[in-house]
């Protein structure tokens, strides 16, 4: 029997969003352990050496990164691709991920989401009010102005829907959990593709994981997302206290 | 005439080095514009959304971020292969790169050359003792550790040379500025494949350059640089005061 492949992630991680999106685009059957960023022992730390979610386990590799998970996906599934066809093309989508990755990581997931949802829901402590407001009048603006000039006016980003359009959108349901989405007027473009991009059954099938991840206490995610028809893993990775120190990625 | 492949960074920077080591190793023509990281303008920002080194401008892309601009040369360059051509090989040689680029990154670029060389030389800040012992005495060690179970005996990681081998390899050449090897007895793969790396001509030719650019005062870097051989772009990104917001990728 081979082994089917496993997701290690949580279904609140945009980047772990992105892999699942991915999967059920190229059509390939999952399991995931809905392990939680900050939580995880040190066997997790031998399987994700930067303690990163999320981590794809199959019959062939242990990888971590969700850009080199997406890539061996495409690699090893190339059909439908998710990769623009033309070279310069499948740079430029290359660069929208990693753009997603990083640039909306720090201002949509660092400064954004864990200051309105992990620092007073994990931590305990209070959201910092100059900090959110810089983030909502400064950082997120020039990240939805820089993204505007890449976005088309209708369809997808390289034509036919790709790793960029499903990089970029993966932020947004964030943004949302955080209740913050952005101007349609200031940023149609934009607002457009995030709308049709998470509209796709991809990404619309996630949802009533995500609620319930947002629902349940940290410790009972395992037990109570198994619910949900996820199958676990046999072997766990995670301890139920929060630990500080997995990156998502 | 096409434009002739240009990459702007520095010198010192070791995602610059591995773009340029992997130009030289696929024979592609370029030229360097050796801005310095803190450095350029708006029109820098305008080309480079998060401020990145290196960026590659040719006739088909404007590109920052080293991975995928390595991956833009093996795709429009494919020969010689600088990533395993087995599935597996290649999604685990793109995460050692993206190990590389993120936790070496972090730890010898950040906290080590950047405590011992860049604190003080750029801004005047003294080398902080607890955080470089630390790095010395916990981060490092640990880095290698992780390393040494990745490394061969002997040859290459993945058989041929590949993108792994040289993203691992120029990080090193940063920690030797800051007077820092690997001890070869404790991590005697690692320092081996190290050593065979940074002896190929692709990254021994630009020797001269980062001796150079590590004697020059930031703002002669254009001038003096130019004179080594590596001619300049006509336009001009960079201004000559340090500037901070540059993040090497």
């Amino acid at each position: 029997m081979t082994t089917p492949t496993t997701i290690i992630g949580s279904y609140l991680s945009p980047y772990v969003r992105k892999v699942l999106a991915v999967l059920h685009l190229k059509g390939i059957a999952y399991r995931i352990d809905p392990i939680v960023p900050f939580t995880g022992d040190e066997r997790f730390s031998a399987i994700s050496p930067i303690r990163r979610v999320p981590v794809l386990i199959d019959d062939q590799v242990t990888l971590s990164d969700s850009s080199v998970i997406c890539q061996y996906l495409e690699d090893r599934y190339p059909s439908p691709a998710l990769y623009p066809a033309g070279i310069a093309d499948r740079a430029r989508a290359r660069w929208l991920e990693e753009y997603a990755d990083t640039r909306m990581g720090d201002v949509i997931i660092w400064q954004l989401y864990n200051e309105v949802a992990i620092n007073p829901h994990v931590w305990g402590k209070p959201t910092d009010p100059v900090r959110l407001q810089k983030t909502l009048e400064e950082d997120l603006p020039r990240v939805m102005d820089y993204l505007e000039t890449q976005m088309p006016s209708q369809g997808w980003i390289f034509g036919e829907l790709s790793i960029a359009d499903i990089a970029v959108a993966a932020f947004f349901r964030n943004a949302g959990f955080a209740r913050w989405q952005p101007d349609p007027v200031r940023w149609p473009r934009s607002s457009a593709l995030v709308e049709r991009a998470l509209a796709l059954d991809a990404f619309e099938r996630l949802k009533a994981y995500e609620h319930k991840t947002l629902r349940t206490p940290i410790p009972q995610h395992r037990a109570v997302l198994g619910d949900l028809g996820a199958p676990l893993t046999a072997e766990t990775f995670g301890t139920a206290a929060p630990r500080r120190g997995v990156m998502a990625t």
